[in-house]
């Protein structure tokens, strides 16, 4: 420990007072700073850390949490196919019932003002009685997230029997076509809305409640896009819980066998932040939907019969030119818009001419390290714009600057 | 150099003749062998690939290359919307064609006594003239795969315009429901066939063709089953070279914006070698309908606001009741069963009693690394056997084998 403070001193006092300025390694204070602090606190980890690192040696210890990831809810997959249970715990007043309209949760917004800060706005919560109409209506829509999970499970016998009798609570999602305005009338909270922009209103909520609303929006835009059989046309009925729908046909192949048309789909997506063979410029793209200014990460579906690193590859050449050498796994982000996983990578490009597909995007440019960190740390004097810090593309180009090679 | 060399020499000397024993750090003399050979090369690749390990330490500078991984075809994602080129294409006398029979390729065995070493399976190529009546009926589907990836490019100017004139062939893929022994007998070529179990019988390919299957295969899987509007019910018609279905019905919801509806699906799975918390064992589970003898790693779809480490975590723990910890991303394969993209991890356990889900797997056991170790070199003296080396799994179990933590 000595040593990472000692080095840590002399590495701010070696650098001017602009804690925000790179050295001849492209490092800022800030990182280096970061580094040794990341140091300490895995030393402090002890046994337990220190014997995984053993055994995955480069497994990160501090695994990137992204927004939109946080399991709050325990998904019991077991608990879908015992229609008592899921009954029973519909009725249950514990129960906790999410309102759904067109695919866009009932929030409430803390501030009046509009703040955009996250965490202002919270997910209304209903109870078995307040939307028990909404559930016996035909076009409803409803789905079994989980059980909270249980912050402190206490280890002591004596209190086993006593957490048993009072289970945590359920979480349904309930999606419905009923009137808006009628709905809104129903919460007993002021300053409640269905976000019209869910791609950039659902960024407001806290991490706990994301994670809750990018389960629940995936799947209840599958059955809004999934109400008929694809194999032969037919209607379909929802099943365990509402991971399943089944054809109503029964001649249908659908039924034959396990077939991936009666389960939700999932899309993967790469996303890349492609660097420069000399290490200290990365590639940024925009597409003209863009707010003025930002740049991003260059992104695409993964095909079918194809790898995560060969889609970064050809996505990457397809829309900027630039060719693709190693390809590194970061970490990833369900985005469910309607029902995207965003796989983060950092490439390294083996070419740097640019010629963009203008289908694709607007622009593509090389960025230095210098201006990546302005746009990172201080906005006001960045020549460009980044994607906010809830989105992996924000993630990966912080990865990439706090990752210090050279240290 | 001379470091490495001289360890390995040593290495060699302080082990039995017995060259798959494991030492005190359950490492064989192949393990380490291979890590000094590994080593070796790395230095030899020189400049370029030394600059990638700078620029993103820890990037595998030889990643692994899965089965059904390898890409012999450019996509050309750009020509799938230009309907002249990809018309002119399927008439020209250099293309080929594959010939699927629900789902299946028709391939020719090399030898007659029905060996299944990988390799042995060839797929039968055809020419426009052989197939263009299939190309006509209402029920075959053809797909743009690519075009041919060439394997010397010329830098020298004064050979362009000859490359030009002869651009390299391109490849689609038909699958028809014409009687499979009429087909048959289209082929010039003896001991063709339709293989039965794409399972086992498609893993006796070249690396080139299992690629180009990979593709094909779950392309012409989504047609198959996604022939009709999941949102409206309605039929839907090809477009772009097989890579989209668009309603026919104008007032369909998934005419407005981009729907995933019209696109085909890739669905994400987890696979995971799941390691002891003592590093020296790790988990494999069996289900009923494999091979007896047969242990593999757990494995589950990524299910809807789930990211990747999220579903080892709770695949592991519905599967076998073990807790995991730490996840570590190893390297993915496509899996075209039809259409899965296998994400494999390894896993640290957190805990270590084994509870099995009897709905999912048979039984589920901790091996321990010499155990393994016979499983992969010595199929004869092992208590289990492993799947293929084409699959995923095999290469988790060699990759963790392989891996060196005290060296
Ligand atoms: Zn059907
Ligand atoms: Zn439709």
């Amino acid at each position: 420990m000595f040593t990472s403070e000692s080095n840590l001193f002399l590495v701010f006092l070696s650098f001017s007072c602009d804690k925000f300025s790179v050295n001849s390694s492209s490092q800022t204070a800030y990182d280096i700073a970061k580094f040794w602090g990341h140091r300490h606190i895995a030393g402090l980890l002890g046994r337990a850390a220190d014997g995984c690192e053993r055994i995955l040696p480069g497994a990160d210890l501090h695994p990137h949490e992204n927004y939109f990831s946080r399991e709050t809810l325990d998904r019991q997959s077991g608990k879908r196919t015992d229609k008592v249970w899921l009954e029973a715990k519909q009725s249950d007043s514990e129960t906790v019932y999410l309102l759904f309209s067109n695919l866009s949760p009932m929030v409430r917004t803390q501030q009046e003002d509009g703040s955009e800060a996250q965490g202002d706005m919270k997910l209304c919560r209903f109870r078995y009685e307040e939307v028990k109409d909404l559930l016996l209506k035909p076009s409803t829509v409803t789905i079994f997230l989980g059980i909270e999970k249980t912050k402190n499970p206490s280890s002591s016998s004596s209190s086993e029997k006593t957490e048993s009798l009072s289970e945590p609570p359920v979480w349904f999602a309930i999606n419905t076509d009923e009137d808006a305005a009628a709905l809104l009338e129903r919460c007993r909270e002021k300053n409640c809305s269905f976000p019209r922009s869910p791609n950039r209103d659902l960024l407001k909520l806290s991490e706990e409640e994301a994670g809750v609303v990018a389960q629940a929006r995936s799947v209840l835009a599958w059955h809004s896009r999934y109400s008929f059989c694809p194999t032969c046309g037919g209607a379909t009925k929802m099943e365990e819980g509402g991971y399943k729908r089944s054809c109503l046909n029964s001649e249908c192949r659908s039924l034959q066998g396990v077939h991936n048309t009666c389960y939700p789909r999932v899309d993967p997506v790469v996303i890349m932040l492609v660097i420069h063979p000399d290490g200290n410029q990365c590639l940024l793209g925009r597409k003209k939907v863009f707010p003025v200014g930002m740049f991003s990460c260059l992104a695409g579906f993964v095909e079918p019969g194809e790898t995560l690193e060969e889609a970064v590859r050809r996505e990457t050449e397809e829309e900027s030119g630039v060719k693709v050498g190693p390809v590194q796994y970061v970490s990833c982000q369900p985005w469910p818009m309607p029902s995207n996983l965003m796989i983060g990578c950092l490439a390294v490009a083996v070419s740097t001419d640019i010629k963009v597909d203008e289908n694709e995007i607007e622009e593509a440019r090389w960025f230095p390290r210098q201006q990546v960190i302005d746009s990172l740390f201080r906005g006001d004097r960045s020549v460009f714009v980044i994607p906010p810090r809830q989105t992996i593309a924000h993630q990966l180009i912080r990865h990439w600057i706090c990752m210090n090679s050279n240290l």
